[in-house]
């Protein structure tokens, strides 16, 4: 089978979990009716099953190729990149004054989810354009956002993020590509960016580049970086294209999965510099720059959870039709092996999962969203609290899950999950970069717990913590039995989340050692908690919906099957930094 | 950097932790000193390092290749093979009245990690051959005995496992293949297998395929169930080559991972039926079958192990070389990555984990060797039951944790690691066939709880609780400072699977959905006490000598950063099956 957009989920999620419903009834969206954005992602679905999930196989074959600095894509993909971008779906979230749709950040969640579910090498290409978008928006200059906006709004160009070089990877502040101011107040471009997504391809007739570069007089660091835009052709004053830019694509890389999305080593400046244009203030292009990370980094996160969508519509279908042993009560022939407990247990996790991290994204999305259009300036202050609280963990938490929602299913597949033709494999294959690029999930680990932990003096974490108990007493107070131990074992996980916290905030003031060796389990602690509370709300609101009730049990199988971890994450989190300093000794040894 | 055999933890692990040295001091293996032991295990280092791990990434490379049933091995291996065989490898546990060096399977335990960890593809040659020969030691007849074993002992002639067909994987009482009686005593095999793991290549001149078949008047399912000897070329009298039998290998698979290893597609009785032998009795095939798959149970977990050694190594060596921000106090260029806390507590992790993995599987071995070998019947028995309750757990824990391990020494290398030419992600390739050959993770979780569990009545557990628990009263008292809070944390966690135990025993008395709903959870709570307790026994072992003072703190890492884990285990044990049938509604629904 391939994969079909899981519309209903993604809906009930966004309505019934990250409140979007309500939000449009509040006339937080103006004009958008509900109806309209459940049409607009039921068509994102249609698109994405019909249009680019056919050419996901193809894609994990065939790959990109590069020769002599010239990318192909593979067969089918310029045809549905070209559909695509005709459909519009390149200005989801862009405004309509750049010809964008101008629709929430939840719409293009919904949206994302399901182009990384139908090929995650397709959809990357997107998703850049999308963060290109994003910083040209707030930060290009009305020049540059009148000769290129338009072009990337309508899929016609496409985007880029060369953030990367071989000595700058999580520290961008040993970027080295250098940036020489021209006459003319353009810029010129030289050095190697490497790991760049769609830096070349032929999906397009020109290809934006947004670069962090240094200037000859900038301060060390992060502080000295400055963003540039430069196109892979000239623009001529008309909107024409013009000659070729001094950028090319020196090689791409040979991955372990996503071999569809080309990763190119760029080259600016073999013929004496890239012609570019400075995108915000000199100096200040990490500022810029996080603004296209952090809408990508949902957009990462997403793709965890798209990849376990898939991976779980593959394994369950596959768990259905393959018959082996007996499950229950004997008599009769083979059972499907969906019957026997134990490859149960693998697809309900995989389910459970899928949906929790489905939820905390689209928390995430509507942070986000209310973070431009909540009613009041303190609203707006808050919710973009929320969105920067929340961000590590959508990113982190959705691609963990996404490797492990993959690895089960090619487990429930047995043997030939192994076998690359069953395309289990491939999920596995490309999920496994998720968790690396847009910051590694250790980097956002440390952001949670450094950065975030403290917004507003510990007030924006403690008021997510309340919410999340009032989630919890809502389960207990429904009485509803089919529950079970939720509202405990839920509420058992909020406490760990909250002991951790404050062990982790004391911390900060004076052991960053301890705090930060147990960053990578808080972020896993936060993402059970939410995930279980996410997965409950969805459970409420199933109350009043029969067709919906399974969705009491998901919560409930999430609640006292996985978030039971909970308890001992935060034990682990406590003991601090010492365990670790007592491993430097094995660490010093020879490997 | 390539694979080093990590020759001075294995000979630390057997020592301290499974009771090698003491064994041999009471003379349970007759003759054998420790330094002959040890001496074997360095020269097995040292071709594993030298002979074997160069072809490791030319094997993932280039792959083993199939043209008209024809398999051509990468190049290197026939060389390789030829000297490995040649230096007697194929015979260490074999009995020396066949030309084996008769070693305990302590020894071989240490050898297979080796061979495994130097190229895993290259190692499931011997391992299937491991097996062939213990099967036809113990159920062979005479005339079997006198034609295959010397040549599979000297490694003339490799050995396959023929268990699989399409129909019939977990489940072999669905096997199809058919065997009919000739009028020479001698059968006629047809029917298909697959899966076959060196089912067919040109390292050696003769292929010795034992086949699990079913005779025309065989009762249905397990009990029905024949095991044959047929070889690739018939044998002579004289013990030369004869015709080529009537099995072929009609294709190999395309895998994720162990390229090197062929995986075939044997087709039996073409033109007529291949000519085979009975080996033990008629319709009795599965008990001589679990002898080669208890074996190699064991060296599928050292597979684990292996894997996860290798990955350490390599993340650590480039966790050291790659530079990026500045760790701990400011002042200083880039830190190297390996002082990052994050980052150390992912190798530290690692470390732990395989060193935990490795302990299990010593256990194991050892508890073989002792069934064999101990010195009263009684000891022999308990040695026996032992060791059939520590097979599942050293095959899925030490698979499960080889994945993780695999999987956290690509996350070190960031985005490096998902480029295949750095070699992190073929371990993570190779590496996930493990915890589905050679019985599923899952269908180990179940031996243990089904089967291992109420051994005589739940004595076999018991002692191995009280062994563990005798482990943390020795840590208690030594007083030990850099133990930290390692006692407290394993004795937690040796509750918490003494608490599983009880109630995984009662659910097994009337509920055995709700015992086998937790059977996977309760092999890793298993696996993570006994594990923790491998660590402390070598860390107690290091209280007298400075050198290794290292081991202490890493237990120590284990029990307050990864034991910790155990009670939400046996907490999401006690849940039983009720969370799990409250997901067969979300389960129902398409997918």
């Amino acid at each position: 089978m391939t994969y079909r957009a899981p519309v209903a989920d993604i809906l009930y999620s966004l309505k019934h979990v990250a409140g979007f419903a309500a939000a449009i009834d509040e006339g937080r969206f103006g004009e958008l009716d509900l109806d309209t954005a459940e049409a607009v992602i039921a068509e994102a679905g249609k698109f994405a099953t019909e249009a680019i999930a056919p050419l996901d196989v193809v894609g994990d074959r065939e790959g990109a190729r590069c020769a002599n600095g010239v990318v192909t894509m593979p067969p089918g993909f310029r045809d549905a990149y070209r559909r695509w971008a005709e459909a519009g779906w390149a200005g989801v979230t862009a405004k309509p004054e750049y010809g964008g749709m101008g629709l929430p950040h939840a719409v293009a969640a919904a949206c994302n989810e399901m182009w990384s579910g139908a090929s995650m090498g397709f959809a990357l290409c997107p998703l850049l354009g999308e963060g290109a978008i994003g910083a040209l928006e707030v930060y290009g200059s009305e020049t540059l956002r009148a000769t290129y906006l338009g072009r990337l709004v309508t899929g016609e160009w496409t985007g880029t993020m060369n953030l990367t070089e071989p000595q700058a990877g999580s520290d961008l502040g040993a970027v080295k590509t250098r940036a020489e101011r021209a006459v003319d107040g353009t810029y010129r471009l030289t050095g190697q960016k490497i790991f760049i997504t769609y830096g070349e391809h032929d999906l397009a007739d020109n290809i934006v580049h947004l670069v962090l570069a240094r200037l000859p007089d900038a301060p060390p660091g992060t502080r000295g970086i400055s963003l540039f835009l430069a196109p892979k052709f000239l623009v001529k004053p008309d909107g024409s294209l013009g000659p070729r830019n001094d950028v090319r694509c020196a090689s791409i890389e040979h991955k372990l999965g996503i071999h569809a999305s080309p990763t190119c080593v760029m080259v600016y400046g073999d013929a004496g510099g890239a012609t570019a244009y400075l995108v915000g203030e000199e100096n200040r292009g990490l500022a810029a720059m996080f603004v296209m990370m952090n809408a990508a980094r949902l957009g990462v996160g997403l793709q965890g959870v798209a990849i376990g969508e898939k991976a779980y519509q593959k394994a369950l279908t596959y768990a259905r039709e393959r018959r082996q042993g007996r499950a229950g009560a004997a008599g009769g022939g083979m059972s499907p092996i969906v019957e026997h407990p134990d490859v149960k247990r693998m697809l309900a996790t995989m389910k459970a999962l899928v949906q929790a991290a489905r939820g905390i994204c689209h928390l995430t999305a509507m942070a986000i969203d209310l973070a431009i259009h909540a009613e009041s300036a303190e609203a707006r202050a808050l919710a973009s609290e929320r969105a920067a609280l929340l961000t590590p963990v959508a990113k982190a938490f959705s691609t963990d899950i996404g490797d492990e929602v993959a690895s089960l299913g090619l487990q429930v597949h047995g043997g030939m999950g192994f076998i690359e033709e069953t395309g289990a494999a491939q999920y596995f294959r490309d999920s496994r970069i998720a968790a690396i690029y847009e910051g590694t999930n250790g980097v956002q680990a440390i952001d949670l717990v450094q950065r975030k932990l403290p917004l507003s003096g510990g007030a924006t974490l403690k008021r997510e913590i309340a919410a999340m108990r009032a989630v919890v007493a809502a389960v207990a107070a429904s009485g509803e039995a089919e529950f079970g131990a939720t509202a405990a074992r839920l509420g058992e996980a909020v406490d760990a989340l909250e002991q951790a916290s404050a062990y982790l905030g004391g911390a900060l003031g004076g052991d960053l050692a301890s705090a930060l060796a147990g960053a990578t389990s808080y972020l896993r602690l936060f993402g059970l908690a939410l995930g279980g509370i996410c997965l409950a709300k969805a459970g409420l609101a199933a109350l009043s919906q029969p067709a919906e009730r399974g969705r009491i049990g998901l919560a409930r199988f999430f609640a006292e099957k996985l978030a039971t971890a909970a308890p001992g994450l935060a034990r682990s989190i406590q003991s601090g930094a010492a365990p670790l300093a007592s491993c430097d000794a094995v660490l010093a040894e020879s490997a």
